[in-house]
């Protein structure tokens, strides 16, 4: 059963989960296996997984039946349950929760591919749809705090299988990076009377020297302090503080965007490893006017050393305006 | 020249070194060098690294004498730099400051070898005074806040070559890791009188679950909320916040416990790469009653993936207890 942890100082959590263990390739992975022959993803396994959470297209018996584009499953190697009781249990300075929650699979393709951008405009629209409406369902379940949907592309990227696949968790507990990202905009909010993230994409419209792409209703930049090379961040160009509050009709537009600047950043890098992370408020709260959900794109191309670990400061050898200019320059032809 | 920027939302600042791309093995690490014919670690090839700093022991002609067992260079591709001008600038929503600050290296034995348990023990002596004496030395140069001695072994661990070294970086800020400890533990200290770590400790060696070993003056113990498979401390037993001010008596001590919990890591999981981080408090205040400095050990055996990044929660499939029951049952033989 898996234990959430409280680091004594911090409020820092950990899921100390040791069915995790007996996932594929969890130690030392070297490479994803890169034959579809026993994919438990790809069309025709489909028993090789649990039954099917939701299918897009809707399909039959569980979602084991042939013509889904989408599909989502419980992960086998879930990190939290939500069986699993939410009793908070408090031993001296060790306080700790049951392991609730839940922790699912997207599987973007019936297809062995293995990036977003190997998907069919429908697949990549139906996966940002799945993350909407996943995100909508669990908002509605009692004691879950906040949820995340999020990409590993490779294994540089925490993989440990190479069909494209996003996975999402819903936890009872608000994470500290998003705790930080509140209470830092909230400070702003207070002095400025502004959203700092809208305030951020008015400065980079302004200035042109960040902007990857834009479209109606998105921004996709290179951040100011942009932590590795190439990171992007993706953004609504109109303040919104929940990602599940996103219209149908938005969700094409933004699905061709991300399609769109992963593929630059493939085009340049040669296709690296990434993560992807979608960043939202928390589910408890109503919309908020200091925070402005956001997707940010990282490619592996650097280890983490010990000291970016240890201070959460990081070196970014590429300068993001740098890293902006060859994106810019990659012209649909060479895609 | 590197820049170091604020991220316009949280106080968490990078350094933009684009001078690192040129480094050795930047992108896409593979493995380190094996052979020591090209290193310029190796004692004899002392001409291929700047001039050193300090030698242990003591060694004419810049350190480019025989006889030293560990010595301290500047980095050749310094993150930041004394020179540079530490000015601040403020365009609208973008703070930065000149990358002021210094990057040092520590090659801790004139031989080729890879991990701190290859060393004699006097190396290892060497290795955590010349840590201590950089620290000092810096701490006394005006507009460095904070300064921290790391090691990275191996690719995984983001190495760039594999003959054993440590790194030192100082810079003009405190980063959001430290700063968060030193909140967190500020609020302990106000709430209970009592120094957090102080009351780990003790609470540690009452229940002796989680202890890995100790010594007269210090504990090692993998953390109740260890975010990584045998992630370890090493804390001085008695409340010290500051590193640099531990007396040379105790030097070897420490050294010594280092060497004897990192074998028996390598014992355990097989040498694999793992990183260490001194933290300590600011160099801008005198004792911290609230904080007490400590060594962090990670081995790299797990992928980070974008969950870990985006949110700051950990996944760690070994419970400490049954990591320190294996790293207790490594018999002295075995290594």
């Amino acid at each position: 059963v898996p234990d959430l942890r409280k680091d004594p100082l911090l409020d820092r959590w950990v899921i100390i989960a040791p069915q995790r263990a007996g996932r594929p390739n969890e130690f030392r992975v070297a490479s994803c296996a890169r034959t579809a022959k026993s994919c438990p993803f790809c069309a025709g396994h489909e028993h090789d997984t649990p039954p099917a959470l939701a299918t897009y297209p809707e399909v039959g018996s569980a979602g084991r039946g042939v013509g889904w584009q989408v599909r989502v499953v419980p992960n086998r190697y879930a990190a939290l349950h939500s069986e699993s009781v939410l009793g908070r249990s408090c031993g001296g300075l060790f306080e700790s929760l049951g392991g609730y929650g839940e922790h699912e699979v997207i599987i973007e393709s019936p297809d062995h591919v293995v990036s977003l951008t190997d998907l069919s405009d429908e697949q990549a629209f139906l996966t940002f749809l799945c993350y909407r409406d996943r995100l909508r369902h669990w908002r509605g379940v009692p004691n879950l705090a906040s949820g995340f949907a999020f990409k590993n592309v490779g294994p540089a990227a925490g993989a440990s299988l190479e069909h494209t696949h996003s996975q999402l968790i819903v936890m009872p507990v608000v994470p500290l990076t998003l705790q930080s990202e509140l209470s830092g905009s909230d400070r702003f909010f207070r002095k400025h009377r502004q959203c700092a993230f809208c305030a951020v994409i008015d400065e980079e419209l302004e200035r042109d020297v960040r902007i990857v792409c834009r479209t109606d209703n998105f921004v996709a930049f290179c951040p100011f302090a942009s932590r590795f090379p190439y990171e992007m961040w993706i953004v609504p160009a109109q303040h919104a503080s929940h990602f599940e509050e996103i219209e149908t009709a938005w969700i094409r537009e933004l699905a061709q965007l991300a399609v769109d600047v992963i593929g630059r950043m493939e085009a340049v890098l040669g296709r690296p490893d990434y993560n992807y992370l979608i960043h939202s408020a928390p589910f408890d709260t109503s919309a908020v006017d200091h925070y402005h959900w956001h997707i940010e794109i990282f490619p592996r191309t650097t280890t983490t050393a010990g000291f970016e670990w240890g201070t959460g400061f990081h070196i970014n050898p590429v300068p993001p305006e740098d890293a902006v200019s060859r994106l810019r320059a990659v012209s649909q032809l060479a895609r």
